[in-house]
């Protein structure tokens, strides 16, 4: 719940999702997470953003196609009645087309936050924001609009490799973090020569069987292996506009430790500048509900 | 069971494996697989390759460092007693040091056996062969010797992404093989400019979402990508020597339908000669067999 200055009045984490709906379904995740504040505020909007819009949602919020600024949010959002009587207003996701087509629903709200909350990421040239996450997301906006963006399927990839192949066997989990470890897999990708993340994740294995990286190294390596591929295959995307990571200026979103693990590897590939932004999801509601008219433009203490 | 002249006379197939052994152990496995054989013909000589040599095998065989040649693999073998007094000898496996370390066990019984096969395979400059599977070896051999090789986990992975991950949940498993997807998915991994595997298997799900994949066909457009960052991955390592797939002669070992599918994703490279050697396996155990002085050299029908 948000004040009139923008700022988190108050926050209810539940662990439902799409995939772990309570027995009543949307309805009764939404009546635990928000029925209490609601009753207290009967008036207040009410803005949801993420998979909630999916096909497989509450409601589809139909994508709003790449490229797309704020204004093409609002103008997609989709409103239902809840059984209170309450009416919840879906930010929809964005599209990009193409051979490779990408999707991205929830990020858009993030990255609409950041801009909002900075105006030097509004500048000429345009921002690159990066989301890591279980689908990592880097998007290039420009003038307010998400131009285009990629999917990466990293930490999805690391779990699945991590608990269901042979690499997880002779891993040792939960022991404390190893930057070393982590700073050799990003080295490992990012170096030339190699014949790609097929085949560099065996050398989790290999390093492990010839003395090289114990047990407790093999879990940080490998996660070093997949973020400095990632950060390898963004490079190549760069390079097509003759750029590169290093000297480069951008942002990050996400959780904490996460976005320290990508600024250090964003760091051996010459990439200093990589500010997390705070807040971003509630600078984001907050913004397209302004923009929507929901709500009066926040009154920011001087 | 070989006979005189190298060829199989009988073949007993075994559920078991290092991961997957019967409660007497491997003495159990052993006289399941080879008791019969053995009550018939005492003095047969038995040699094993593969993980029944690893360090949780049966009694290790240490690897043979690459370059290795069939000479190096017969110093290397162990040989121990079993219960009923037979002596079982272990094929060693091969190990290339450097910065990302490669092993492997039984693929080098196999390739020993592809030269053996055809000599034209020992030509000068050497012969690239290829081995699909779980992990995917692809070995430089020249003038008989495994001079370095690679591992991608490729089979390995692609049972985790379609088991373990959100690609599985839209996938339908089961249908007839869908060349055209497979192709799609071996040139979308070929073609550059993309952001690499990490990025490039998302579009399993986007293209579905769009509509541009079918359920039944995500399946084969996930496998055609994933062996198609395979071969990229090689053509990667081949630049290195000014070298490419195309107009490549090469070999492939391994069960018929996968290198049907490695044969027509390498032609999507250019690399049109990639015959499949058959009896591999039987063919490097009689040579290995030959070479350390255990049986004479086969007699073959005129």
């Amino acid at each position: 719940m948000l004040g009139a200055d923008g700022v988190a009045l108050d926050t209810h984490a539940s662990p439902a999702g799409i995939m772990h709906l309570p027995a009543g379904g949307f309805e009764q995740a939404f009546e635990e997470t928000c029925g209490a504040w609601l009753d207290a505020h009967p008036q207040l909007p009410v803005l949801a953003a993420g998979m909630v819009g999916s096909a497989q949602g509450w409601a589809e919020a139909p994508y709003v196609e790449a490229p797309a600024d704020a204004d093409a949010l609002v103008a997609g959002i989709v409103a239902i009645e809840t059984a209170r009587g309450a009416t919840v207003r879906i930010v929809p996701g964005v599209l990009e087309r193409g051979v490779l087509p990408n999707v991205m629903r929830g990020e858009e709200t993030q990255i609409v936050g950041a801009l909002s909350s900075d105006a030097s990421l509004n500048a000429e040239g345009g921002v690159l924001i990066g989301l890591p996450g279980t689908h990592a997301k880097w998007a290039f906006v420009q003038a307010g609009r998400i131009e285009r963006f990629y999917t990466f399927m990293t930490g999805e990839l690391f779990g699945a490799l991590r608990d269901y192949t042979i690499l997880g066997r002779t891993m040792q989990q939960g022991a404390a973090a190893d930057a070393a470890a982590f700073e050799r897999g990003v080295d490992t990708a990012r170096d030339a020569g190699h014949p790609g993340v097929l085949a560099t994740i065996f050398s989790t294995r290999t390093l492990g069987l010839t003395g090289q990286l114990t047990p407790a190294q093999q879990p940080d390596y490998l996660s070093g292996l997949l973020i400095g591929h990632e950060l390898r295959g963004l490079t190549e995307v760069l390079a097509r506009d003759q750029s590169s990571l290093a000297g480069r200026t951008l942002r990050l979103i996400g959780n904490d430790t996460l976005c320290d693990r990508y600024r250090a590897a964003l760091a051996r590939f010459g990439c200093l500048d990589a500010a997390t932004v705070a807040n971003a999801t509630e600078q984001g509601l907050c913004r397209i509900a302004v923009q929507a008219g929901l709500v009066p433009a926040p009154v920011r203490a001087a």
